[in-house]
């Protein structure tokens, strides 16, 4: 595929190369797909634009309830394409081949430079590719104006978006030990303080069901919402019964859509996913476990400093297994962060898109965030 | 091992049957291994003691870290006998045959009659014996006075000990149920009620770090502690270092062998032991998990029924749950129950069996209970 895309691209009369992704320590013996990167045009008059893509996909099997061959392009008789990757993301990494092709058969100059930054490592977290990026941004990429993503979805099925924010990610683990190994509880039970059960205590004082996080400080650090962005939400083509329809049941927190989409996209939120270490198959089993790990995460957004998000965390854990009074040993650690992101949706080039997306579908598009990069 | 028991039973002069098992449903193409039962001894003038063993074990490999064969008796040069069951249960299943043969070459009379019960199936549940037994108890059980179960183990290493009682256990599952599938916490977060929040919030309300179990009534339930029964305790070859010792740590609650005695035999207790359906592997996974069921289980005692104590925990469970105004569905059951069990050590039997030990062991045994089954 990378090889396709850089012929293609040539062909085209852009400028192309296949490099490798940055150095990932211990994995320098696979041998990972390259990154394609061109340049199409080199007017310094013009605007230079970076466009992204990835051109690797998820496996897909024809058992696994596709109508048609995955790996087949297939076209309906109204013209919608299936095939793995038609979405996600090889047909938007065509386009911009499309996008090419049209301008130079109707004899129309680009308005502006393009770049392009096509990976093949996506799907399994774009493993590198900071590296790389940090690296070209003063080499192959240093004149880009602006970056254009091109690997994201609508809203909902009604009106193209443009997303100029995206929240962040802080992943902990927290653990306790007591015993040197599993104990049955009906011979310790009730003499021996058990690690699940002060576990379970610290996870219930992280997050109401309404998923107001119990944290001190956490909110404080939340920028305030403006008028000018409050303003934007009610206009935003989405409906509760959107949400209830992906959810697959009414379980919804928030009585209207705006609240719901400030609450995914500008809001905090703390998520418990699970415990390793204690019994988590069917059945039945008296263990009483010796060491487990809860696992939580807290959606990031401006202004949440990662480190200053870590400190209250751990502040606050550490003070809430304290007061249990127990005799285990608890310890809480961050396993990754991921920064949020957010744009002005003001920014010439979100006015620039927003105007094409106007000429093609006749519609503004909506401007939205993301609640989380699908990655973590 | 059916066979050879059978045989040297029955040139022991014993009678002899090999029977099949309880039938049970779903099982019945399984052909499962019979249950020895044999009789020595038919004297109306003496009691007729119903000895229950199992020669069965579990499976062993010399890799796990056996130092010998483990299903090669190997006897060491103080006589200590190492091989898979020479204490669970096949050593102690042998022990009854070395009694009848030594009585048979001393040309002493047993004082009373023997009635047999070997199964094979122990270490699988004992599936079906109960069936067995029941049927029995109106045919070749029909006169027995007294049952004496060969398989257990002293509390300590210093005394023998005769145990009275035995906690049972009602064992449960909790679950929350709220979208249709999993769903992305970066996606979803803040926006739907996550069932793992609310089935945490509904578990930590079960049990105290110090075991305190937290739902009203059980303990109304519990048998109050006599003068008689305290007096017991003080004597027990235990100590506070034994129970550290099993645990591999110091993360005792009580401070008293007496009262860590008690938690363990005559007190209830409560023990969280997992969650079904949330992410439990080891790393990260940013999922809010669609279902989770929360397994616990209450070890009970004297005079706790089980329909009392489910509708207790039906009952405070569900108005948890109302307590926290989630939109998801919560459900409560139990998975299986087993009825404790005590007898009173004044019991002649227990009188019998302890002048027994004085005489072969040089000390009284202590009385003791056990806080568990380990097939629960």
């Amino acid at each position: 595929m990378a090889q396709f895309l850089a012929s293609e691209l040539e062909a085209l009369g852009a400028e192309v190369h296949q490099r490798p992704l940055g150095k990932q320590p211990g994995k320098e013996h696979l041998d990972l797909p390259p990154v394609v990167i061109a340049r199409y045009g080199n007017d310094k008059n013009k605007r230079t634009i970076l466009v992204y893509g990835h051109y690797d996909v998820q496996p897909a099997l024809k058992e696994d309830g596709w109508a048609t061959e995955p790996f087949q392009l297939t076209v309906d008789n109204q013209g919608r394409m299936y095939g793995r990757g038609s979405t996600d993301d090889k047909g938007p990494v065509l386009g911009w081949l499309n996008v090419i092709e049209a301008h130079r058969k109707a004899g129309v100059e680009l308005p502006v430079n393009l770049l392009c930054c096509f990976e093949g490592m996506e799907e399994y977290g774009s493993e590198g590719l900071e590296e790389f990026i940090q690296a070209e941004s003063k080499g192959f990429f240093k004149d880009a104006d602006a970056v254009c993503i091109s690997d994201n979805y609508w809203l909902g099925t009604e009106k193209p978006c443009l997303t100029y924010g995206l929240r962040g990610c802080n992943y902990y683990s927290v653990g306790v030990t007591g015993p040197a190994q599993d104990l049955h509880s009906g011979v310790f039970g009730g003499s021996a303080h058990e690690p699940m059960t002060d576990l379970v205590h610290v996870m219930s004082k992280l997050v109401d069901t309404h998923g107001n996080i119990l944290i001190p400080g956490i909110m404080d650090l939340v920028e305030p919402l403006t008028e000018e962005e409050k303003a934007l939400y009610p206009n935003i083509s989405y409906t509760m019964d959107d949400l209830h329809q992906s959810l697959g049941s009414k379980t919804s927190i928030h009585p209207t859509k705006e609240r719901t989409l400030m609450a995914r996209w500008r809001y905090p939120s703390l998520s418990l996913h699970g415990i390793e270490g204690a019994y988590s198959a069917p059945g039945a089993k008296t263990v009483i476990p010796a060491k487990v790990i809860g696992k939580f995460s807290i959606r990031t957004v401006p202004n949440m400093e990662s480190e200053d998000v870590n400190k209250l965390v751990f502040d606050y854990i550490k003070a809430e297994f304290a007061k249990l009074n127990s005799k285990n040993t608890l310890d809480v650690w961050l396993q990754h962060d991921g920064k949020w992101w957010v744009a002005s949706p003001k920014h010439w080039n979100f006015t620039a898109a927003g105007k094409a997306v106007k000429q093609v579908f006749g519609v503004e598009p909506d401007m939205t965030r993301e609640g989380g990069r699908y990655v973590f």
